[in-house]
């Protein structure tokens, strides 16, 4: 035993050392000396030994890409599984109140309104107090932080806490809200949380790069787990949050997916709601002929009205926002009672669907899931016109009315559930459009379905075998190709397979939802753009398909021209006067004014903390002690700026915070101490001799000193504080004075950050690859260069306008206004050979001023 | 009617000059005059004006994608259908022989085995003359051209009709080959070779990202309606071809592959072979309970073994290749006979397949497809591991020998058929692997599902309903994981849904897909890519997932920092020597050694070009003409040249080719007629002042005769030609001379075509972005640049290098060499300083001279 515990150590420390060989690689992480040492002491080491092992591994495998994907669908699957237990038990409270109080009507309608109002009020209050952030969907928010714009708060703990909590009353009141961009949000916000979590572990989640990609991940599990459709999640996170995608990603999210979806489903088996895993709404339409080729046109019709209805949705639902925020005495009506509005709109639809008034008339008292199961159903309700042939059975009955037929109900429901859908998802709840918008396209599918069977009751097909209509199928196509014009995506068509567990309609959803797409791609924006452009998220718009004079703008004609630089050789004056004529983030930096050679870009931050710091005032203090100094004749000895320390630092506040703190009250006393000034106006002349002198003693401190390198900064930094309440007796006239000459120093970038290599684009790059570029990089602005030279910038505004010129202009394009310069080409090239001459002459005569002589063709050259 | 005549006219000319109006910003198209002449005169006049409305109506509207999208779709479910249809014939008539010579089995053997191998020879020898480029399956030469490399010959109309028929017969002689790879290609050509066809009509389809997008598109509807799978068409072709994909493209790959299949199997109907559209493999696994939780791990085992297999498969495949390559003696017989090899593969694959011999182990006689319906079966065969309880029926009878069980042959037929598919796919003539993969996973999945129903024949479940286990589910998710497998996708589950017309596994389905990938991607690539490999096509490997510390690896470690540059003041001697040293194709140009300001980069060829023309004979010509003239004392006269130049141009040959035509054989005659030439060495000092006057005179001829620019152009032509045959009256040493003058000189790049903004890299850019952008923008260098100074360079070959160093080597990863430099991140950024700090310095030096002094810190800067 001992001689394999000896065994083990010796190849443990060989195993060891490689590890730590390898992992340098990874993550520099800190060498524990103690632990090798343990390993011969103690009584247990071999186990100790195993353990260390264990952990390592596991804090190894931490890291890795599938632990944390697996991780993260498991905690999804969980959270969508509670919420839908927690929103399951809601529903069913009502439906046991308001079937408690049949006795009297009237309760029962208290009862039916109360509850939803109740939770919606909660909802908003909630979200309103812990997190606004919440409120809506998420997806346009995700849609804008995968283009790489951080979002503030919008990942956080607080966040999740509300969006789940306050999704979860909100879809326990019953009122037609889905979840599923909530669930994409909630996602997200559960990737971002997890690798927040899991780089305790270690430092693999710090790469920027590497969340954004698990971000995309997350959106995929957020769909997948929130319709059991792992598939058609992927699909549809990447159509509404992604204009380019990488295929590495699409794996990840597949992976996620699935497991998500597997665990929630696995989570109702074990919970004995479901004998196996099967699909969320399975339909058992026949396999062996679910639908004639003579039925198509009525499914193209199913997919081009969609087109219209869904381009409506969108349309209705931005106007009841807008209208909310024009009308002035409603909005300020609204800003003061935030809680009214939800209040209001749900009692508005609780009341209409009260299922003893008119809700009887459009299925009122039946949710959302038993709406679509019925809508799926596989039965067909009107057997030629006439109700009573078919008895309706348990959940089925809503749909009928002992004095209208269903047509007038299905019609009914569908407008109703129209209206209010899109006004329902204006509230300021976490809620999303799809599930409602999904239901009201089954019931129109439904509609349109249970028509056809009326027209022919023993189905087109002429043959022997008489293949009735299922308006089911109808249903399916309905539902999916409405949901695909709202968020104008075609993976609804996946998510409809899925959901209903049959892809035996495939050719008539895809042929609906392609149609449906058409058709409201060329009315409005997606519901998402819609909501992005509201609320005003820094976006960009797509480029839509058949567009191809994009192909033909080039940047040129788009980019501005006259734009605000910075040159290597400025002075603060300059920056100065640049900060105040533009407000561009980034300033471009050129070599100089003449060559306009683009060296990189800086921030205006970066700019204004030059300047600030030129002109701060310990810097003009320090000149005032240097001046002070010369006068004097004499400087302060060390000893005296050492006391002056200790007696600041014992106040027990650290030095760093120090720094800061005193700044504000120092400054204040200004006026209330002039009494102990030195005589001003004589301060002029810095001595160069003395403070040469005085520079020489401070560098050459660090050499004699060098343990004590946290005491002396420490030191350095309270002796300006000390200079400072020393230095303010300079009277304003000269501090304007003192301030005008630094402006006409030259600017020192060596402590200023600059980007080296900023986005550079061509004069002829097309809009169509501009596009693309800004799209893919996530940039929001790029300089326009001609062989090193800046000529010009485009920025995020440049390419909207122009795309959304080039969009909405399509009757009457606007012709680019340079556009006609270019048509032909050899002129561009003329140009940039001119560029490129001007460059070349400007070089022969800077290096060699001996040949003073014009550069001359290649004919005429004269041999030497 | 002679009033609303004239009406139309009007707002016909209204309407025709809002058109040209618009249209003018799209093509600009010569206008023809007469057309508008037309509408006056004439009889017919109102139709004319009509018919052509209508014409320009149709033109314009062919430009448009959904035109384009939808005859693609067209054609390609034509080209689809009709070689279905040739190549079920050709495989019915093998069946006719062989069934028709059942009396005598040598016959039957001579039929089975001679049909195929003619076929074959015949598709081996058709696709070699006509187009070597159709051989093969075409996915990776499709992935390679749309990452932007231009691959010769293959998009044209020789190779589409090489494809067609070779790919057709091919297919017919029922060997294991697969379809879907080629259909790819062949979309690709058709898309091609139909903008090409479009563009006649308007010049839409002239821009080249365009055609990228169409391509994309194209190849979904190859797989699309090569399966009659839309959804998983577009998923698979995006998996196999790209590595990010716009969402864009993705519209158009799911309206043309929807449109395409849809036709497709619309054809099928009209042909009477079915009876509605229905999926290609139809299944009828029961819906209520399509499989057990407890049958998971038997799923998740044949996922598992399919990673294993896929990447056998591949690895065998590559190894076939690569011994045919290697064997010297083999490789050169196989050159010599290029029909052999296919012939003799075919031969002993037909011979191990003969119904009456070990054919009948395997299931010999039946199709590919009637295979996969076999395998697909609903029905249990092995009923508690005895045949004779259930009865094969028709088409099943195969699988059944009388003295083994049906284990036994689907052993042998896995077995047989995985080393036949790797041997098969190496015939050159137009075949893919996938559809071969897809029939022996499906035949592994049903052995463990049989397998399952022997072991657990009254189903696992314990409840009070009995569900059987459905072996022929087992077959699905086979297929699928081991086509994921091979080919590194995770849509090939959706093609399974697709072509099974059942979404009911969905869930085991992903499990095996994702597990199979995960296996067969850490063991090999995938099959595309291994010929990718195989063919050294251009092309950027993957990067997997989970490799995190490629965020670690930057531009830094692994580009080339010794880089040969142009300065733009350099002489063509610098020139010379940077063509001499250095193969790469582009060069940067920087604007001085010293500052290293990256301009522009520079082709190879342009470079050439730069010194050929500084040193060409009509140059050199022109010189000595000057001489001559110097010493003559007096210039000829321009009547004479006129003179001469009518004597050339009168023998009838253009003046283009005669400049180029004659330069070799006056280059020969050098040395064949030394006696002519002018005393050397006297030559040596050329008179400035008459050059200088020759100068003024050329310069000045511009100016007085601007009209006759063309005869002006054609004479200074000829006049070269004439000074050419006048002049090569040089000695070699002359010659040599002259050219050391000549390189001496400053270059002059304002002939040379420059790359205005190369693509850009900071030192600090990760590896992973690195690739993300080489392959998003199809980038195959990029240079490196700090603050505008060029410090290195990637290419294609470094970035590769860099990505599978840290692929391949797992265990031993490889430290990039300057790694450790960058762990204190403080370093970089000094560096970055420091180089600012240069720059500016140099700056400093530069402009203000009187400013000598060092920088000096912030804080002992003198007020001025």
């Amino acid at each position: 035993m001992y001689g394999r515990y000896t065994q083990d150590l010796g190849t443990f420390a060989k195993d060891e050392a490689a590890r730590l060989r390898l992992q340098e690689g990874d993550t520099p992480r800190p060498r524990r000396p103690s632990e090798l040492l343990e390993y011969t002491q103690g009584r247990c080491a071999p186990c100790r030994v195993c353990a260390l092992q264990c952990q390592r591994f596991l804090i190894s495998k931490v890291g890795e890409d599938w632990v944390f994907l697996i991780l993260l669908g498991l905690v999804m699957a969980l959270v969508s599984w509670a919420m839908d237990f927690a929103i399951a038990t809601c529903l069913q409270a009502q439906k046991w109140m308001y079937g408690g109080l049949d006795t009297n009507v009237l309760l029962q309608y208290m009862a039916w309104v109360t509850y939803p109002t109740v939770l919606i009020t909660f909802s908003a209050g909630f979200t309103q107090i812990l997190a606004p952030q919440a409120v809506g969907s998420g997806i346009p928010e995700m849609k804008t932080i995968l283009r790489g714009v951080v979002l503030k708060e919008y990942l956080t703990l607080k966040t999740f806490v509300a969006k789940v909590i306050g999704l979860t009353c909100a879809l326990g009141s019953g009122m037609p809200l889905g979840k599923e961009g909530p669930f994409v949000h909630i996602a997200s916000m559960c990737a971002a949380l997890l690798s927040r979590f899991l780089s305790l572990f270690g430092g693999f989640y710090e790469n920027e790069a590497r969340n954004i990609e698990m971000l995309a991940a997350a959106c995929a599990v957020g769909v997948g787990c929130c319709f059991a459709a792992p598939i058609g999640g992927v699909l549809f996170s990447i159509e509404v949050t992604s204009t380019f995608f990488a295929v590495r990603n699409y794996w990840r999210g597949f992976f996620a997916a699935t497991f998500s979806a597997f665990i929630f489903r696995v989570l109702a088996v074990w919970n004995k709601d479901e004998e196996t895993i099967t699909a969320l709404f399975k339909t058992r339409f026949r396999l062996d002929f679910p639908f004639d080729l003579q039925e198509l046109p009525a499914f193209a019709v199913i997919g081009i009205a969609s087109g219209f209805g869904g381009a409506l949705f969108v349309y209705l639902n931005r106007k009841i926002v807008q209208f909310m925020r024009r009308q002035k005495t409603i909005n300020r009506f609204l800003m003061k009672k935030r809680l009214l509005f939800p209040a209001l709109v749900t009692l508005i639809i609780s009341t209409l669907t009260f299922p003893p008034g008119f809700g009887q008339f459009m299925a009122g008292q039946l949710t959302q899931k038993d709406t679509l199961v019925t809508l799926f159903d596989n039965q067909t309700w009107a057997k030629q016109g006439i109700n009573d042939e078919f008895e309706y059975l348990g959940i089925l009955e809503a749909w009928r009315h002992p004095r209208s037929n269903v047509f007038v109900t299905l019609v009914v429901f569908i407008l109703m559930k129209f209206w209010m859908s899109a006004l329902a998802t204006t509230i300021p709840v976490p809620c999303g459009a799809f599930m409602p918008v999904f239901v009201i396209g089954a019931a129109f599918g439904r509609l349109v379905g249970e028509s056809m069977a009326a027209w022919f009751p023993d189905g087109i097909h002429t043959d022997s075998n008489i293949y009735r209509i299922v308006p089911g199928g109808y249903a399916v196509v309905g539902a999916a190709a409405l949901s695909g014009a709202v968020t104008h995506t075609v993976s609804t068509a996946v998510i409809v397979f899925e959901l209903t567990g049959q892809i035996s309609h495939i050719l008539p959803v895809m042929i609906a939802v392609i149609l449906a797409n058409a058709v409201a791609q060329s009315l409005q924006p997606s519901l998402y753009d819609s909501i992005i452009r509201i609320k005003k998220l820094p976006y960009l718009p797509e480029l839509g398909w058949g567009h191809h004079e994009k192909y033909n703008v080039r940047v040129e004609d788009i980019m501005v021209r006259d734009i605000h630089y910075v040159t290597l050789n400025c002075k603060y004056r300059d920056l100065q006067q640049v900060l105040h004529s533009t407000k561009m983030k980034n300033l471009p930096l050129v070599e100089s004014a003449e060559s306009m050679i683009l060296l990189g870009s800086i921030e205006r931050t970066q700019v204004g903390a030059l300047l600030s710091s030129q002109l701060s005032p310990h810097r003009r203090l320090l000149a005032l002690r240097q001046k002070v100094l010369t006068e004097d004749g004499h400087r302060l000895s060390d000893s005296s700026i050492r006391f002056q320390i200790s007696t600041e630092t014992s106040s027990g506040t650290p030095a760093r915070p120090a720094l800061r703190k005193p700044l504000k009250p120092a400054l204040k006393r200004v006026p209330s101490s002039p009494a102990d000034s030195p005589p001003a106006g004589s301060t002029d002349h810095t001595g160069i001799a003395l403070k040469s002198l005085f520079c020489a003693n401070t560098a050459a401190e660090p050499t004699e000193a060098q343990g004590t390198a946290y005491h002396k900064a420490k030191r350095v930094r309270i002796s300006i504080v000390e200079e400072m309440i020393l230095g303010d007796k300079m009277t304003p006239a000269e501090i304007l004075e003192w301030e005008e000459q630094q402006l006409d120093q030259l600017v020192d970038f060596s402590s200023a950050k600059i980007d080296p290599a900023p986005f550079q684009l061509v004069e002829h790059t097309s809009l169509h690859k501009t596009h693309t570029i800004f799209s893919l990089l996530g940039l929001d602005h790029a300089f326009v260069t001609s062989i090193g030279r800046l000529v010009g910038m485009v920025s995020l505004k440049e390419l909207r306008k122009a795309i959304e010129g080039s969009l909405t202009g399509k009757g009457v394009k606007v012709r680019p206004p340079l556009a006609s310069f270019r048509d032909s080409t050899a002129s561009t090239t003329e140009a940039d050979t001119t560029a490129l001459r001007q460059l070349w002459d400007r070089h022969q005569h800077h290096h060699m001023p001996r040949e003073a002589g014009p550069g001359g063709d290649d004919d005429d050259d004269t041999p030497k």
